[in-house]
């Protein structure tokens, strides 16, 4: 099935944001390109098209690879059934005319971690899920149910948890907290504790009202800043801890002793809050190692490879690491 | 100031509903409507406009009443100085030349429920909030901050908290609620717990996303449908009292012997919840009567007579109460 004259475009489209690879069979990378993220649940279609679009775009001109030269496309995103028609609509405007496979973000996510194909997941970003994977495809899903109904331990749902503490603490309602002082200037609210309460909170509600959800997730980092010495701060983290915690254990009959991946923009940069949910986890019976993972985009390489016939063996997942590290950091 | 010749409309804007009464300056009402409700944060200030006006017109049209005839008009809303205009452009459509007022949909709620001119109001409905009035104006709020910010103990608090209880139990994250088999065929999702959950779930997912925020309040009755007999329910019910009770104790500077008005469809439909919240303010030393009242429709009326230069004696309010109700009740 493998066609080695024929070029791979790999995209992976997070809530945070979309990256795009152009790479060959053995994992080299030879385009990369980023843009705005969404998922088609909480931000349309056509929003999470565009942005595909346009990273596949710049990454095949990085690369100086023609439309016509890929062989092999695959999309790894929130909700693929709904985000089909249009992705593939992109590609098509693209000039890549190679069948387009879609997968499951968060399957991108578990394979970006590991090279195996049975083991666990657990990913905080903008939202919030873990799958169990058996065979190389997703055997049972926790929460990711998006803002409104989980997402539990997300950036969203921590940054929820931050402006409501921030409005009950000037309102009054809720004990006093340095993320007041924090968010006010970060929101774009002129002022500060010496003026009236109700002018900071009418600006309060028309700077955060006006941010589409869910994109209010951008302050989630203010909790991770102050939780060593505020005790609201603290407790959002410690609760989003367990929240993710539980997330994992309420997985079906998962193998504790194979790889635990864990990853997404909040996951893997708040190192705190990631050695807390392992040691939760590790309390609860799970000993396999645990991966931490930046986002899916190697994933999402794993699986386009696979998907074309090519055996994704550990030498090959590094091999591809390495090179995605390298076009990353190195440009 | 008040000109006996001309007549009074009334509107009341509220998260549920806009209701328009035309009265006379004795408070003897001759036309009443209601439409579609919002505020002007959450819905649009088009769409408040837009019930308003619908409101009005039908008033009007009832009473048989031209609208050169209304010599004052007043609206109560959240948010007054965004409306403004949509209100007035509305208004000025309908052929209304009379002077606009324009007033907090709070004070609405307080004047419903007294005709005295000092005291508090607790309102539960979508959303909740708390004032503190001092001769006849708001001298200080609590809460308000609409569905991200706060209403704590609202319709749409309590109801974010029953979907996200149902979202866990079907994902095994949270305990198993009576919620779940009353909210699955209320949502429109098919199957029941013999269902997968992902199958179930991923309906309950398209369903709620697409009703615009913060409409998912009309789940809030099914919390208290379920308080009785199920731990769910019941905990979220009492979270919701003591959120409301925070909501006034928060309130500075209150004259504790002054009325309490309690209202909102929530606080007004739910006794249970009325009650405790009444409880737990008298152990915080509220010990003034508490005024539960449906909307704030009469206090709307007590504004606009006021406004005219009108005085509310009590007579003139129970006068004023009485013909209203019976508008509205024997049509």
């Amino acid at each position: 099935m493998n066609d080695p004259m024929k070029l791979f475009l790999t995209v992976d489209a997070g809530g945070t944001s979309t990256r795009a690879l152009v790479h060959d069979a053995e994992g080299t990378c030879s385009g990369y390109a980023v843009a705005g993220g969404g998922n088609p649940t909480a931000s349309g279609v056509e929003r999470v098209a565009n942005a595909m679009r346009s990273a596949a775009a710049d990454a095949l001109d990085q690369a100086g690879v023609e439309p016509e030269e890929v062989g092999h496309a695959l999309a790894a995103m929130a909700g693929s059934a709904v985000g089909l028609t249009g992705v593939e609509r992109g590609l098509r405007q693209l000039g890549v005319s190679a069948p387009l496979h879609l997968g499951s973000d968060l399957e991108a996510m578990f394979f970006a971690g590991t090279p195996q194909l049975s083991g666990a997941a657990l990913v905080s970003g903008t939202g919030a899920a873990a799958i169990v994977v058996r065979d190389g495809v997703t055997a049972a899903r926790s929460d990711g149910r998006g803002w409104l109904l989980g997402d539990d331990g997300s950036g969203y749902w921590i940054a929820r948890r931050v402006v409501r503490a921030v409005a009950a603490d000037l309102d009054g309602r809720g004990p006093k907290t340095s993320l007041t002082d924090a968010l006010l200037p970060a929101a774009g609210v002129e002022g500060d504790r010496s003026t009236d309460k109700d002018v900071l909170l009418d600006q309060l509600v028309a700077n955060l009202y006006a941010i589409p959800t869910p994109g209010i997730a951008r302050f989630a980092p203010l909790a991770f800043d102050h939780a060593a010495d505020d005790e609201t701060a603290r407790s959002i983290i410690e609760a989003a801890a367990i929240a993710l915690a539980d997330t994992v254990t309420a997985l079906p009959a998962p193998d504790k002793d194979a790889p635990l991946v864990v990853g997404g923009s909040v996951l893997f940069h708040q190192n705190g809050l990631r050695s807390t949910v392992t040691e939760l986890l590790r309390a609860r019976g799970w000993h396999g190692p645990v991966l931490p993972i930046a986002d899916g985009t190697l994933g999402a390489v794993s699986m386009n490879l696979r998907s074309a016939g090519v055996a994704v063996c550990p030498g090959l997942h590094e091999h591809a690491r390495i090179s995605l590290d390298a076009i990353r950091f190195r440009g």
